[in-house]
């Protein structure tokens, strides 16, 4: 590569989206690219030309590990869409006009669904064009609902935050108990896919008994089946944990937070803006049973929790990065880099490229046959799919108690 | 001693209160002591006798290592209050019975304000009785508020995860920057005492502006003054995230949940449970600013993430198991062990004993010096006092990419 390139974040941020961009970087310089320049808050700081030279904080290695435990974008995200091109040229001009003032061949964006819309418009506008520039996805979501891709960076350490913690509060939940049981429900993300909250399966182990019950978005949710199951588990067990899915919905197709509050916000991109579903379900069932409840909702920590971070998801938030470079060094564009899982036992990961168009505004659920018969569960299948990704710890550099991060200044 | 001892837990579990029972059994065997009891589900448990061999768990040195590493009490909790000796002798008597039937020379419990006060009852029906038998309190709470003790063990762990979470949710609020500024408020629990909410101040560093504004239950809230706050960091920053405790009331004493939730439940002490608190003025916020607002609770997890353990709070924990022993070896009854800092830096701390009946029932809030004068924020003095008993990490033993924990059979 003779020029320069550029990489951006965007969307919801992650504990190891900023080791993609270590990734970008280090194989950048293993190229002998030019600058490697950073845009300040995704596409919609690069439309005013925000940027900055990556070598300025990942000159020195030790950088380098800081930014790879650093949660969030450490370049600033954004949740801006690209318009439809027809009507909105000068958007396009823009872009390319920018590139062209930096000498920037390649252009790499790590996101999500939403993101990759962004890869796959300004790769379709350069290709209709005939622009030379390139465009790369760098795949990272915790939702883990990018279509292709064996599983998307991010989700790995949502996910042993997740079934870390909730070890702890099931732990926590026993404590006083069958004479004060308390009945938790714990709320994880996820609108419509349930990765993050089947995570809540992984805290099974010989130590724990593991989640009560897991209710996922891919399963229309029953009220009253839910309802029994709560009433079944109060008299058998001496403590009750629930999983629950921020997006679980009821037949009519609203969500079960919507009936706590109807005037539930709309983001840019139209999603609703959930929260509460936990606190309607724990307050229902204290209602009805009299039974101490306590509702918890792991909110943003379950994608900021670097300091939880899965080695095995940080490496390959790394690599993703790393390749997305190398495949662009060799002409690839309009593509996002795929995981692919090349072995189970050991669990092996490799990379390869696939055309945006396939993977952009497309959301994978989780598998019909990975959820139990009676729609509160996860099988074998599922285990056996994301325990490899929880697996290692990268920790923290700790400075005066508290992790240390990156920042920009 | 000759006899056999019995330990148990009591109260709200933390993070580290299973290394006070670690540091009574270490003790225990070095002096010889022939049976070392544990209480399941504390005084309550004792009086129907339910006890267990700490020996079967902790022979092998990895079982200690492993108790050490476990959140809430290994041993089971309870919220059980003494009843008043006039009338319920019998109550009291059971005890002096199933001690005697276990040759139980010493009785320790860990606990805070609440589990002291049974110590005191015990130890004052055996001096009042002519009763042999001693009882030791061994401190424990996140809260922090025990009196005498320099500080409690549970809330360094309890300030290192507060600390280290909201310099990770700081990171994610910053990431979407001026364009899409969200105004984040992180409810940390203390009912009466502001310690744990104080331990937001811990998040800054010269990688992070640390809490925007902390508010501490010592001070009356006052409403307005608190918009008017938010208003202006809203116009002068592009991330505000404020802390504030569960327990912060308004002028006429009510809490601030409460103005959400007029019904409040109540637990055995007659304590309010609340939450809440965030949620009420994340959505005040919003109604009067339009601005994006979210609210974080961090719940249960604040006194579980054993995963982030303060090692200086760990081994405080153990030693005032192990000095409870010593103690009670030498004749001591009716005392607490109290931390004792002897040295500022670097940090020391020893510990010694003190009277039951100056500890028992007392709340010590944090010290209105330490307090900034806007009332909304620390000074130096707290840092000060607060930094050291988060300093050290005592990783967990990870098992299948999560923390393995000891649990009873």
């Amino acid at each position: 590569m003779k020029g320069s390139i550029v990489v951006g974040q965007s969307g919801g941020p992650t504990a190891v989206i900023n080791s993609s961009v270590a990734g970008v970087y280090a194989a950048a310089k293993k190229l002998g690219v030019k600058h490697v320049y950073g845009m300040v808050h995704g596409i919609e700081g690069f439309l005013e030309d925000k940027l900055i030279e990556l070598e300025d904080y990942l000159e020195d290695p030790v950088g380098i590990e800081l930014l790879k435990r650093t949660p969030s974008a450490f370049l600033g995200s954004c949740r801006f869409k690209m318009p439809k091109i027809e009507g909105h040229e000068e958007v396009y001009e823009k872009v390319f006009e920018i590139m062209e003032k930096h000498d920037i061949e390649c252009l790499f964006y790590a996101g999500g669904n939403d993101s990759m819309d962004t890869v796959k418009m300004l790769s379709d506008y350069a290709a209709a064009h005939g622009k030379p520039q390139r465009f790369m996805g760098v795949p990272k979501t915790i939702d883990n609902d990018l279509p292709v891709t064996d599983h998307c960076p991010g989700y790995g350490s949502a996910a042993k935050y997740i079934a870390s913690s909730l070890k702890e509060i099931i732990r926590d939940n026993e404590s006083f108990g069958a004479k004060k049981p308390t009945i938790c429900i714990v709320e994880i993300m996820g609108r419509n896919a349930g990765w993050l909250t089947a995570a809540a399966a992984l805290a099974k182990g010989e130590d724990c008994s593991g989640a009560d019950a897991i209710y996922l978005p891919e399963r229309v949710f029953d009220m009253d089946a839910f309802m029994e199951k709560v009433k079944h588990l109060a008299e058998t067990k001496s403590s009750v944990v629930i999983a629950v899915s921020e997006g679980i919905h009821i037949a009519d197709g609203r969500y079960v937070c919507e009936l706590a509050n109807e005037n539930v916000a709309v983001d840019a991109f139209g999603h609703k803006q959930m929260s509460g579903t936990a606190a309607y379900l724990a307050q229902l069932i204290a209602d009805e049973t009299g039974l101490k409840t306590r509702a918890i909702e792991f909110s943003t920590l379950q994608r900021a929790a670097s300091h939880i971070a899965s080695l095995t998801d940080t490496n390959e938030a790394f690599q993703v990065g790393h390749d997305a470079v190398i495949a662009a060094n060799e002409g690839k564009t309009g593509m996002m880099i795929t995981l692919d899982r090349n072995g189970e036992d050991p669990y092996q990961c490799g990379t390869s490229v696939y055309d945006i168009h396939a993977i952009a505004n497309v959301e994978r659920p989780v598998p019909a046959e990975w959820i139990t018969e009676d729609g509160c569960g996860l099988n074998e299948g599922y285990e056996e799919y994301a325990r490899p990704l929880i697996m290692g710890e990268l920790f923290p550099i700790f400075v005066n108690g508290v992790p240390q991060h990156l920042v920009r200044k």
